[in-house]
């Protein structure tokens, strides 16, 4: 009985622990892509402009790290509707279409893997490419599942 | 001439491209902070409650990877003060003492990097000492650069 009642305890706190406010959860991926933005914005002035072999290797290891690190766990139910920052602008195709949301999901990460991986060899050409691979999986999330501003 | 004016019309561009505006650039760094936030949320979770390897392992390498990819241009001139999401907290200390930032930089750098490699063994005890000398320097930075609330 005691240890149920540990077990049960245990289980409460972690589920609190694990079960943050929908306007905090909706803060977090607002910022998750801002800083995906941030990330970006580097990249493309390397392309565009004056490459800088370093700063588009942690700029793409950041794109990266975000896109490995569980993306969908800032899409929990009850997050379709909301204020973080500012009102979502997530599309309730999101939270309907998993199998789409799933597939959109993997091209991302996989892309931004390969990008991490081009990054490194400092070809800029190639990295101009793969980097238009990326920002083609972006847009085509974006299309699907964010509304329009 | 015509060579001159177009090296000068390129820098311009560039210098464009890497002059984004105050505001955004203070909305990408509270963004960061809160994408760590996230990422510092998880891992605790997994060593206060029920230990997740993989989850750990992901938010870990996503918290190095921001770590490295070059924070300090997140703090340009003109950005002392100002709103991004939110009116910025940055204390102007950040701007004045440099070798005092970029100290606390190097250390948040360093633990983060080490709590990557730590995640990667599974050792949750050994990762709960890391995390600990992580959020050390959160706080410490946080204590020196940060205002309160």
């Amino acid at each position: 009985m005691l240890a149920i009642l540990l077990v049960s305890a245990a289980s409460s706190a972690a589920i609190a622990q694990q079960a943050p406010k929908p306007e905090q959860v909706i803060k977090w991926r607002q910022s998750v892509y801002q800083t995906l933005a941030w990330y970006n914005g580097r990249i493309k002035a390397s392309v565009d402009g004056t490459y800088n072999k370093d700063d588009v290797i942690r700029a793409a290891n950041g794109i990266a790290a975000i896109a490995n690190s569980g993306l969908g766990a800032l899409y929990p139910a009850g997050t379709e509707t909301g204020k973080g920052w500012r009102e979502t602008s997530v599309k309730p195709e999101l939270f309907t279409d998993g199998a789409k949301a799933g597939e959109a999901a993997r091209k991302f990460i996989s892309e931004a893997n390969e990008l991490a991986k081009v990054a490194n060899t400092g070809d800029a050409a190639a990295v101009k490419v793969q980097f238009g691979k990326l920002g083609a999986t972006c847009k085509g999330c974006h299309d699907d599942f964010r509304k329009k501003d």
